[in-house]
Formats: structure tokens, C-alpha cells, sequence
């Protein structure tokens, strides 16, 4: 790893946003009640219905993503049900069980650039009812998908809607993962606001981890009559925080000032930026990307040129490429996406 | 509440230690692989490795007592065992089911001043295979106990010598909970040292939490050839974190210099002062505590004098009195002790 | 074990009433849809109906009694909540963590002559909620007794309705483990009908493998609005049977001409018989048993000769005695009671 | 449904064998001890023994198929690891989330004919350990497939040997469900014995419930090292009976004489001629079955008039055609088949 290694492996490499930082330092001292109850987080969470305009959510702070996904469908569903969800979802790859711990069956359906249609959703329940012998099968409980997806492409509010009408038409809770929906929501190509997945979702999820703070994801129940004692449920599986002011003072600082609807543009921009290059120098994209993730077809005989230059993520291996992904984030500075651009124009994919 | 209320209601009021909050400032902005594989939490390993005087030792990093908890007990137990644990023990009280979540049911057995003996176990063992019925219930599988215990107390090396001889002797895996280890290891009174730790338990934990950390634990796997695979059971059961980072400097700092092994100390001599004083004051104690925890019996004539001045936690109701827990911790002040000793001077028990 | 060896030991010991023998034979060629959906099967949930004096009534067969407690448990608790029974309960001790398997905590309460009192559980339910950290703790979500009890006692019309209405006070389903009912309808000490039953509780079941038939417990669903899908959730937890014909037929058999309330009469008879008998030869009772199961204390000389002739159970080791067993069943003969009624005389306890 | 329905929808439409009922009767009154240890269940094991060459094996009887899946599944995996499949294996579809509920994932693989290949599971074991990643996802924990399959296809003796030997080289256990096995031991077909299944597998199980018994399973442990205290696994998953000596009898009977071996000859015979008579009268067989189900489309045209008199499985629905499950079992008659060619003749497909 040489000193002018450049970084684009994940969303996770820095630490928190300096705003967040600062806070942290600044109300350190303050005696604050445990476990969720602390002043800012009741701050936090008025902040987040605010945004998200729900004034009857309920808000509740998780430390990761996997926890928050396994706790929140686990809460939802009975024990005759899985969760429908893409094939690509996070869930059903890369949480090593976590759904199946809480005793549910993950039911992957077809999905296109990692999402899953509001048809695709209507044939899988019609054919699960149709089916005479289907109450020997787990039975569909509720919905997942994510926003962005794994891929990088986001729902638009038209397919949102549909989704979620045919969800309430078969009264399946709906719940999206929102890891990463900073970069959503600051992405020229998004027309989904936190109004907008509110009132479409029974429960979603805002990232923290890789959206500036040091770690945290905020859990907001659109339809709390659904999740009853969820912080029990929550306890239960060990996602409780006693110093819950930790995540509290964090998502407070996100939330202020639309702070959290803004951070993730500098990224956005920076995809765009490194898509146009990669393009130019003859590089595919196996899609064009309109948030913080790229992946690109990356000729094999190239691999040791970039990977002694560039931390990225390899993603698939095929015959004579391999499909990698370029992530960028808060964190990423200007002079890093040039000197990306830099490198990329030097080892042109055309020779 | 009123502007000079008296915080002593729990040991995880404030944030963390300023050594390390500088420190998470320091390296917020250097890149770091995820997962705790960076070479902070890297660093960490080693220092915890090095102060428990166990080379062959693996560390993980948690963010809860719970999670921890409910993660090692899982991974250790196979489907027809559950845990042996002192009938007062965290896990049989007060973690909302999350060692049933998993599948294994907690064996209460009774206990003394929330410790349990090595005799204790032996006694239960033998009648449990005496039982010609046994194949029917719930086979012992290990011991949870912890140091210091729920109820302040500590284990002498010498009860821990013979607790850890007798799980040996039964194939029986011992796990420490040290939630609260940094005042057990600060204590004047305790001769168990991390290696003795290391040494006569298969896995315990260091408590970061509680100790001066933002949050935290560090799992030390002195026997690891019980755990294969415990990255992943971890993750299966929400229990990593990307940004590994975040627990890994802050346990390379706790671990430099010897730093966790004297954190605690102003909080064990607070609580000797607070306890003369109430004994002086006419008060009774449950038991002298000789770490962070005094619980004290208070005449219900005073409680609300008392709770409009302290905050304390309520632990059990009695006929004539209540008992209360006054908790110190690192970040307790001296202030705070001298007023809440002049408070009891004014209130005493006796009147 | 001698030719003439007198069996005690349980009440499985021999196969099935006859009546329900022939019946299986007349019946076995017919062919029969599956799963509990066959005529006899339809036919015997009829007739449970009507004995219980609850048209609005679901009836599912079971095979065995673990598993019927485990699938009945596990769908009427949500994550959080725990099942509430006395500390003597089957399902408390010796039916190997197959309520923790669920991932639910039993909570066990002080019991008196194996039955659990309304004002036990009235007690235990407001020291819950009096606790103002009990969202840190599993939830009382249901309540499970037995009919009669482990012990051999029974719970009178008034203490059930006691326990019924402070379980409805507190929304807690309740579910009686019927495993030997036969034998609490057949006592004369008894004023509990199988309408009381299904009007008390929310569940219960009828137990046969004790009570008559070859295998099989029917489950009466008194509130079915409390267990939907619960053919799936049974299925999912391996609880159906491809050829439910094999239970239908056997309950058909016991539901007719009021079979099963009869069924056990002779077998309670014997107990008073046999404890008579050991009271005019100075052996002491542990209680006076009114059902099937007799408790006596056995002086520790009188073991090995005993043991040589007896089958019992050995229920508990004293220093001077053994608590022992002795069951009877549908299937006891008199000529078995007149012989262990002579073997009695001949080894009296006093000496 | 008229007198002469014809019945083909399943193999467990009857009761049991008659060998199978008297033997039932004859020993009904004789005291057996219970959860199988009693003296028939004994000689059941020591005859199952001998039938698959192999005295070290350990035998367990269970009551039903998804059961024994669930248990034998639970009881080989740790929390980090899964089981892979066929996609078309019967614990992927239609056991209710049965291995979900025991906290494990089902890796489904591709398959042909309902079969798994060796070369099938060395890609997916190498692919996933080829991922970086793989910490983060479900390790492969066993192999499950089904002789015959789910499809009436069997495995060769050549397959099952490579198979076999993937999984070990991988250090996979193998688990056979062998439901149907009586048609496999029973089809000219086959050259896989009761002894290459012992073997070649880690544990595999026998069917009863659709092979002429009442019900019943019986679980072959060729490796006992694998499962410790499997007795309390069973227990822990309801899946002991009290009355074990019902399970015994019947599998005592059913290998006596190589019973067992050659109770499926008919059923597999009839099979063939029903398939002949389809061909001949233009029907198109999805696949020739060597077993006893036989899969053919049926066009939509005809089927009111093949559902007013012949009871089949609907397998799958398609534009023109359904696909129909036709099956017969040892209790199947020859007039029966005589009447179903007889109705085929008069309905050809094509017209």
C-alpha cells in the first residue's frame, strides 16, 4: 500500500463528520439517561418526524444494519411468515443467517438492477394463494427492499407507490432499508423524499454508518400500531445501547438544518465525475449510476495496475473482466476523485 | 430536577474518557479496513493479548453487554445444552429473553451475595446425571457468572480457582461477564488479575461501556478452538460492526499504559467514602461493596427527600424501606461525592 | 424382572384401548385425504365439539405432548413475551428447552401441590409493571397449567375460574396441558367439565396417549381468533401428519357415546384402593392423590424389595426414604391392583 | 365422488400394511417401556442394523417426515452454517419454514431431474470460499437430498458415490430422506442398497408413514459421532413419543424378512403400465419415473373429465396443459390400475 493509495473500497473507511465530532466533544460531560431516553434523542427523534413530516412515528437508534434488518422483521413477523425480498437484498446474501436466527425464511424474488416491481410482488402472492397446498408453505409476511439498492439504483416515487399499494392491497408491512439513503436523497435523478417513504413504508431505516456518523442507523415506524413493545424486541436481541446518548447526540446533528438531506451530495457528484472518466478511457459500466456506488468492467489484464493503485471492491468474477465497485462517500475529498480521474486516464481500458 | 441534582443513578451517565475521545479526533480522517480488521483494533488485540498474558488469545469487539452475552453463550452452547448462571445474573433477569431467543434456556442455580460456588455447580451436575430422567431435560452445557458480580461483590481468586477446576472437571465452558471489570481490577480488595482471567475461564469479557468508553466490549477467547467460525456468528447475530474501527481505538487506548487497569480507581474509593458515611449517618448497607455499586437500605419516610436530591436506581421495595443502588463511576467528580456525603450528614437515617 | 412383575411405572405401558383397535382395523383400507382433513378426522373434531359444549371450537390432533406445548406456545407469544407457569411444570422441567428452542422463557412462579393460584399470577403480573425497568425484561404473555397436574391434583371449578378471570383481566391466553384429563373427569373429587374448560381457557387439549388410544393429543382451540394459520405453524414445527387419518380415527372412537369421560374410571378407583392399602400398612402419602398417580413414600429398606417386584418411578431421594410413583392407567386390571394390594400387606412400612 | 373414484393422489391414503396392524394387536397388552427403549423398538434397531451392513449405526424412530428433517438438520449445524439443497429438496418448499425455525438457512442449488451432482456442490463450496467475503454469509454446514427424489428420479449408485465423496472431501455430513425409500429399494432401476446408503451417507432415514406402515420414520445414524444426546435433540423438538413401542413393532415388522425391500414392487410395477397406457394413448410424460410417481401432462381440456373420476396431484400449472402427479403405493390394487388404463384408453389425449 503505497502513500498515494487511493480509496474507494467502501462507505465505511473514515471516521464521523466533524460536525458530529464536535458535539460528541461538546456534550460529553452532560449526565444522560440510558437506553434511548436521553434529551437528544428525544431531540433526534422529533427532528426525524419533522423531515420525514410524521408526526405519529416512533424513532428508535440501532448501531448496524444487520441488527436493525433482523430485529425489525423479526418483530414483524408471526412464525408462518418470510419476508419477500430481491435476490440481490442484502438479507438474502450477505447477513450470514441473520433473518433465518429469528426463525424466517427468506423468500428471494426476480429482481431487475436490484429492484424488486410491484408485479413481481402481485404474481409471487397470486401464485402463492393459488397454489391448494400453500399452508404447507411459509407463508409471504412482509416486504424488503432498499433504497438505494445493493446495485446503486433507486426506486422512483411512481415504482414506490406501486409497491406499496399492492403490499397494502395483500397487507404486507413494507420496510426498506435505507443504509445509504443520504446518497438518495442527493442524487439529481431522485424524486423520493422522506415524506415520500413515511408515507409509503410501515417502517424504514436512515444510515448513519455511512452517511457521516461514527455508527448508528435510525429506525422510523410509520405504522407503529404494527411493532408493539419494540424496544423489548429490541433489547431482546441485543440492540439496545445503555449509552444510548451515543447514537442520540449523532442523529440530532444529521437532522439538524437538513444536514442529513445534503451531506451526501459532494459523493453524488464525485460518481458522476469518475463514471464520465471511466467511459472516456473506454472503461464499461455495467450501469450507470446515479448515487455513490459504481461498478465497472474491469479488463482482467488490468487488475494489477489498479489494485496497486486503488482500493476497490471486487464484485464478479467473469472470463476476461472483472466487475468491480468504486464507492465514494461524505468523506471523499475533491483532490481524490482527481487523482482517481488521473489514474483512470493513464491505464485507458482500450490499449 | 434541580441544578445540583446528584447523579448516581448508573455508570453510564456520561460519555467517554477524554483520552479517548481525543483520540477517536486524532484518527477520525485515516482510512481503515472494516469489520475490525484495521490496524487499530489490530493494535487493540494486541495489547489485550499482552495485559491477560494470553499470546494465543483471540478479541472481538462488541457494542453491548447484552449482545455479547447472548453471542458467546449461543455460539458455545450445542442445541440440547443451556447455561448454568447465578439465579441474580444479568442473563436470567434483565436481558428480555435474549438467551432464549437463541434457543438455550438459562438454569438458574442459587447463589450467595450474587456470587455462585465451584460446590454449587458440582451439587447441580451430580443430581442432574443422577436423574435417570435426565436425556429429558436440559443438558448443562456452561457457566456464566460475573466479575464483580450484579450486586458489587467480587470472586476471589481462590473461589475462581475452584469454580474454574470443577467446569473443568465437567467439560463445562466458564464465561465472565466484566461489564463492570475496570472496578474489580481497581479494587483493594480484589486479587483476580486479566491473566488469572485469561487463565481460568474459556471466554470473558471486558467491559468498555460502563468503564470509560463510548461504548464498547472486548470478548477475550482464551480457549479458542471452542468458537470456530465466531466472526460469523457475530454477524449472523448483528454483532459487528462496519466501522470496527470506532471500538478499536477506543480499546487501544484503554489498554495503553495500563490505563483500564487504574480507571477505576476513584470510583471504588468514592464508594468507601459514601458507604462510611452512610453507616456514620445511621444508614444499614445490603453489604460493604468494594467496587462501584452500594446498595443501601433507605427508610421509606426519606424517600422523597432523597429522590428530589439523588438520582439513585430502585432495586427492591420492603415493607419499611426501599433498597437503593448509588453507582460511581470514572466520571464521577469529588464534588459529587463531598455533596452527596453533606446531603446524607443532613438526612441521616436515625432520627 | 420375574413373570409376575407388577407394572406401576407409567401410564403409556401398554398399547391401545381395543375399541380403538378395531376401529383402526375396520377403517384402514379406506382411503382418506391427508393431513387431518379426513372424514374420521372431521367426524372426531364434531363430536369434541359437542362434548365440550363449544361449536365455535377448532380441534387439531397432535401426536405427542411436548410438541403439542411447544406449537400451541410458540403461536400465541409475540418475541418479547414469556410463558407463565408453576415451577413444577412439565414444560418447566423435563421437556428439554422446547419452549426455549421457540425462543421463549418459561417464568417459572411458586406453586402449591403443583397448581398455580390466580393470586400467584395476579402478584407476579403487577410486580412486573410495578418494575420500572421491566421493558428490560421478557413480558408475561401467557399462562400454562395443568389438568390434572403433574402431582395428580386438580384444580377445582373455583379456582379456575379465579385463574381465568385474572388471566383475562390481563389479556393472558390460558392454556391447560390435558395430558391425563381422562383421569380428572373420571375422579369423584372432580367439578370441572370439559365445557368448563373450553369456557375458562383459551386453549387446552385432550390428552389420549395416556388416556386410551395409541398416540395423540387433540388440541381445542376455544379462542381461535388468538391462533391464526396455526396448520402452519403446526407443520412448521413438524406437528402434522401426512396420514392424520391415524389420530382422527382414534379420537372418533374416544369422543363416541361419551367414551372418554368413562374411560378412566377404573384406573382412579385403583389409586384409592392401592392408597388405602398403603395407609393400613403404615406408609405415608405424600398427599392423597384423587386421579391416577399415587405419591408414597418408600423407607429405604424396603427399596431393594420393591424394586424386585414393582415397577414405580422414582420421583425424589430423601435421606430415610424415596419418593415413588405409582401410576395406574385405562389398562390396569384389577388382578394388578389386588396383587400389589397383597404385596403391600406382606411388606408393610412400620416393622 | 362417485363409487369407482379412482385414487391417485398420494401414497399415504391408507392405513398400514396388515402385517403391520396384527403385529399391533398381537403385542397390544404387553408392558413395553417407553421412548423407545422398550424390547420391540430394540430389535427394530438391530434389524435395521443388519439390513444396512453396518453395527455401529445408531437408530432413532420418528413420527413424520418434516420432523425428522427438522431435528436431524438442527441437530448437525452450527449457528454459522446452512444446508445445501436442490432447489426442488422438500425442505425448500413445503416444510413451512420447518429448518428456518431452527435458525438455519437452505442454500438451494441448481438441480436436474430433482437431483443434485457432486460437480453441482464442488462449485458452490469453492465459489463460496473463492469470495472474500464469505465470512459474511451462511457457511455450508451439510448436503440434503432425497432417494428417490422429490420427482421419482433416482440417484445411481455412481452418483451417489461422487456425491458422497464431495461431501467428504468438504467434510459436508450427508443426509439421505429416504420418504419414499421403499420405491427406490423396490424400482429394477436401482443399484443403490440399504448398505450403500449407510455407507456413503452420514445419516439418512427410511420411510415409513408413505411405505406401509401406519406412520413412522427411522432415522439411520451411519456416523453417531456426529450427533451427541440426539435423544434430547429429538425431545427438544417433540419428536419423541411416550409409547414408543408403536413405532417399534412397526418397523420390526417391516424388516422382517426383507420385508422393507420388496413391499414396493407392486406399487412400482403399476407404475409402469400406467405409464405405458399414458404413451400409448398419447399422453406426454414429463419424465419416465422409475419409482412410484408418475408426472404427466395432461391437456386442459380433459381435465374436468380426468377430476370427476380420478383423484390426482396438480403439479403445475401451463399455458395448454397441467401437469398431474399420479401415484401409487403399496396398497394400490391391481383392478385399480386395470381401471385407471381402462378410463386412459377411453380419454387419449390426443382426439
Amino acid at each position: 500500500m503505497t502513500e498515494d493509495y487511493l480509496y474507494f473500497g467502501s462507505d465505511y473507511l473514515e471516521g464521523a463528520h466533524e460536525r458530529v465530532l464536535e458535539r460528541l466533544i461538546e456534550v460529553n460531560r452532560q449526565p444522560a439517561a440510558g437506553y434511548g431516553s436521553d434529551s437528544h434523542s428525544e431531540r433526534a427523534y422529533d427532528l426525524i418526524r419533522q423531515a420525514c413530516d410524521c408526526p405519529h412515528a416512533t424513532v428508535h437508534f440501532f448501531v448496524g444494519g444487520t441488527q436493525t434488518n433482523a430485529t425489525v422483521i423479526r418483530a414483524l413477523l408471526r412464525p408462518y411468515q418470510g419476508v419477500l425480498a430481491p435476490n440481490t437484498g442484502h438479507i438474502n446474501v450477505h447477513e450470514a443467517g441473520a433473518i433465518e436466527l429469528g426463525g424466517h425464511k427468506v423468500l428471494p424474488l426476480p429482481s431487475h438492477e436490484g429492484k424488486l416491481t410491484a408485479q413481481a410482488v402481485e404474481d409471487w402472492v397470486t401464485t402463492f394463494y393459488a397454489d391448494a397446498n400453500h399452508v404447507h408453505s411459509v407463508y409471504p409476511g412482509m416486504v424488503y427492499v432498499s433504497q438505494p439498492t445493493e446495485l446503486g439504483t433507486l426506486y422512483s416515487l411512481a415504482e414506490l407507490e406501486a409497491l406499496s399499494a399492492v403490499c397494502r392491497w395483500h397487507q404486507l408491512p413494507l420496510f426498506i432499508d435505507g443504509a445509504r439513503l443520504a446518497y438518495a436523497l442527493a442524487s439529481p435523478s431522485n424524486d423520493v423524499s422522506l415524506a415520500d417513504l413515511a408515507r409509503l413504508t410501515d417502517v424504514f431505516y436512515i444510515g448513519g454508518t455511512k452517511c457521516g456518523t461514527l455508527l448508528g442507523e435510525a429506525v422510523v415506524i410509520s405504522n407503529p400500531s404494527l411493532l408493539p413493545h419494540f424496544f423489548t424486541v429490541m433489547k431482546q436481541g441485543g440492540a439496545v445501547l445503555a449509552k444510548g446518548r451515543v447514537l442520540g447526540v449523532q442523529f440530532e446533528v444529521m437532522f439538524e438544518d437538513g444536514f442529513y438531506q445534503v451531506i451526501g451530495r459532494e459523493a453524488v457528484a464525485a460518481t458522476q465525475a469518475i463514471q464520465d472518466c471511466l467511459v472516456a478511457n473506454g472503461y464499461e459500466l455495467v450501469d450507470r449510476s446515479v448515487t455513490n456506488q459504481v461498478f465497472v468492467r474491469l479488463p482482467k489484464v488490468l487488475v494489477p495496475i489498479w489494485s496497486d493503485k486503488v482500493q476497490y471492491a471486487t464484485w464478479e468474477l467473469a472470463e476476461d473482466y472483472v466487475v468491480v465497485r468504486l464507492t465514494t462517500a461524505w468523506s471523499t475529498r475533491p483532490e481524490q476523485v482527481t487523482d482517481l480521474c488521473d489514474f483512470i486516464a493513464q491505464h485507458p481500458a482500450q490499449s
